[in-house]
């Protein structure tokens, strides 16, 4: 087999078979194909797409270039993928949720690059959380709490890590096939009995367009069915922030405040509630609901009683965190902004935000930059609102000033409502 | 700017700026673009194409990477470049030719890799031929011959070179943009008057397609008067050898042949035609002849009056090469086979030709092996000839007998006449 064969062949929109893939990647690991080679072969995959068959073989391959997580109980084992969004915290409360009502949650999450934030760097805002644990390590905590949140470590289908790296300096990212390999490798290695897939359609993801996001969730679906790992997927809305809060340890604290139950206002209730709904599909998936009312009723319940907040400081302490003894971390100082005219929000530039964060140290351009965990902004309204000249609707937490004169020119306030948004878009 | 924003930009068919392909091209020549982003880029280009505009930009940046030659006397420049193909030798009959009626024909030729061989390794079949010459050499040369062939060195279009390396290893060779480019940027290097190409259709080339070829033919006609440098094109049949000789050393005597003048049989008058063809393409462009017939005459003259053959002497001794008194290069031992059936020849197996070469050590399927100029092999019919059973069709020198048990099974003869191919496909 010659790896040129294999690239002219995805050059001219043909497909591989398994044995071309797995020769494809083991010589992409061990160096027999070069960075270059693999280069030409990502670019070809991201104009001539791969199609489900070649994307279940595909990602067999990244699996198997790694080891699996072991089951370490009996207890159904589930796990949720968000593809990011700006102020998506829903796996902090997720996994304990989860845990509290019976499942393992062994999470692999990631690190946040560009304007959406990471599951690990939000987490990182708690003192001592360690994120990297061995298999052992991790094992012990899912045995003992029911779920973890860590970080992937190099033995997790380290040829994802090496592809992912290549793709993001070769302008290859962007491959529904591509990005389902990645996804599934990396869940398929946590040996889970069921997958939730939330896929945010809207500005502030990277997905803007409902035909893209649907072709992502189809082919996730599909791909992880032919992989034998049953999964669902919902597309949900990603034009605004999720919740109030945006940043890593504010973030934390609207989590918490879920966690603890009882009424929110209805931001942040788009976060409880999207969570419910995520959390929902993986109790059916595994027999632990017999329907999503069931589900929805057993989930609020571990809110409201306090037992998803109990786990959730279970977690914490079991991956060395500390939380303070408020249980609400801090954060820079703050300032707030009234609404320079009245009407209704039509509007929220999830860019503009997502820049801010980056631009106090929130957030990072390049993998690797230390953040600042305190910097944050608490957004006070959602778009179809209707606010009065001069109501608060944005607070900025950034010590130095250093996001922006003007955080009012983020949110867009006109003359004739706006409906609100559908945060369910579609279930697939 | 930003590399991946121009991967980025081709890979969704957008058309980059010519400052944006200086910083590719820079950033590739100095490493600030990795060979794995060049390797993206080369893919997207093959999939998405360049336009023109596009085409002449990028061949501007490769040919300002490195020096140009200087024109050392006031002779009219002129140059053909060919494709490459089977059996191929008119540069050196033509380099000569053209110098001994007026013209200064620096040719800067390339080796062969794979089954078309190249001018460079024809020439070292004589011995002590130099194709490294230094700037300095290679005017002296011309000055002194009206003409040189020699191997590109490192100051000229140092970034086709290295983007050539990359493109052979990642499927990204065959595209028109970047074959025009490739070769119009070392012919710019030249500092020409005129430029004649020579695109071969069909199998002994690799163009094997009319339609692909009239478009790369097309295109370097564009490109090269968007270049300022005044170019025509022939396409030319490349469906069997061109002429009798296949090999190195046996095709420098075929070439000789042709120099000496006079009288040839049909398929060694197949390349003086060709040559005499392309060459008067060259006079016309540069108005050493008024019209097809006149250039015709004057060439056939210079070739019949041993004019020719003086210039190739002069430029063979003057780039150190000795040829035998004889002026016959010796091959290995000659082994002949009889046509098995009497009937006309229909198809001739280049690519079956081609390998064997190589299997017998005269071609190289990777760049830096050494050859054995002493191999080839003599094709006695041509598509449409008659046959008797028995009658000579083909000669091997293969001192190992390497090549083949049978190579009448390269020459395929059927009951009903064929057709005669035209030599001349096409011009441009």
């Amino acid at each position: 087999m010659l790896c040129t064969h294999l690239i002219r062949q995805k050059r001219d929109a043909g497909e591989l078979t398994k044995d071309q893939w797995e020769f494809l990647i083991r010589g992409f690991c061990d160096g027999s194909v070069s960075p270059a080679q693999m280069a030409a072969m990502a670019m070809a995959i991201c104009i001539r797409g791969l199609n489900s068959r070649e994307t279940v073989d595909l990602t067999a391959t990244m699996l198997a270039s790694g080891t699996r997580l072991p089951r370490v109980t009996d207890r159904p084992r589930v796990d949720k993928h968000s593809t990011g969004g700006l102020g998506d915290k829903v796996s902090l409360v997720l996994a304990p949720l989860l845990a509290a009502v019976g499942c393992d949650v062994p999470m692999i999450s990631g690190r946040g690059l560009g304007r959406t934030g990471g599951t690990l760097d939000k987490l990182e805002a708690i003192e001592g959380f360690e994120t990297s644990l061995s298999i052992d390590q991790s094992s012990d905590v899912l045995r003992r709490v029911g779920a973890f949140i860590i970080g992937a470590d190099e033995s997790i289908a380290p040829a994802d890590r090496k592809l992912y790296a290549l793709r993001d300096v070769t302008a290859t990212v962007e491959s529904v096939g591509l990005i389902t390999a990645s996804i599934l490798s990396k869940k398929l290695a946590a040996s889970l009995d069921a997958l939730t897939m939330d896929v945010k359609v809207g500005r502030g993801g990277f997905m803007p367009d409902v035909e893209q996001a649907r072709e992502l969730a189809g082919r996730l679906v599909e791909v992880a069915a032919g992989s034998h790992l049953p999964t669902n997927a919902i597309l949900s809305d990603m034009n605004q922030p999720l919740g109030e809060a945006i940043g890593n340890a504010i973030e934390v604290n609207e989590a918490i405040q879920i966690l603890r139950g009882g009424t929110c206002n209805e931001r942040v209730a788009r976060v409880r509630d999207l969570t419910i709904r995520l959390a929902a599909q993986s109790l059916i998936a595994v027999d632990l609901a017999g329907g999503l009312e069931e589900a929805q009723q057993m989930l609020t319940r571990a809110l409201d009683q306090g037992d998803a907040m109990e786990r959730f400081e279970r977690m914490i302490t079991a991956q060395h965190g500390r939380l303070p003894t408020s249980g609400i971390l801090s954060l820079e100082s703050r300032r707030e902004w009234g609404a320079p005219v009245a009407g209704w929000v039509s509007r929220i530039d999830c860019e503009a935000i997502g820049d801010a964060i980056i631009l106090a140290g929130g957030g990072r351009r390049r993998g690797g930059e230390t953040l600042n965990h305190r910097v944050g902004i608490e957004l006070m309204v959602q778009i179809g609102q209707r606010v009065e000249q001069g109501q608060p609707i944005i607070a900025l937490h950034d010590d130095k000033n250093a996001m922006t004169p003007d955080p009012t020119t983020w949110v867009t306030i006109e003359e004739a409502p706006k409906p609100m948004a559908h945060l369910i878009v579609e279930v697939i």
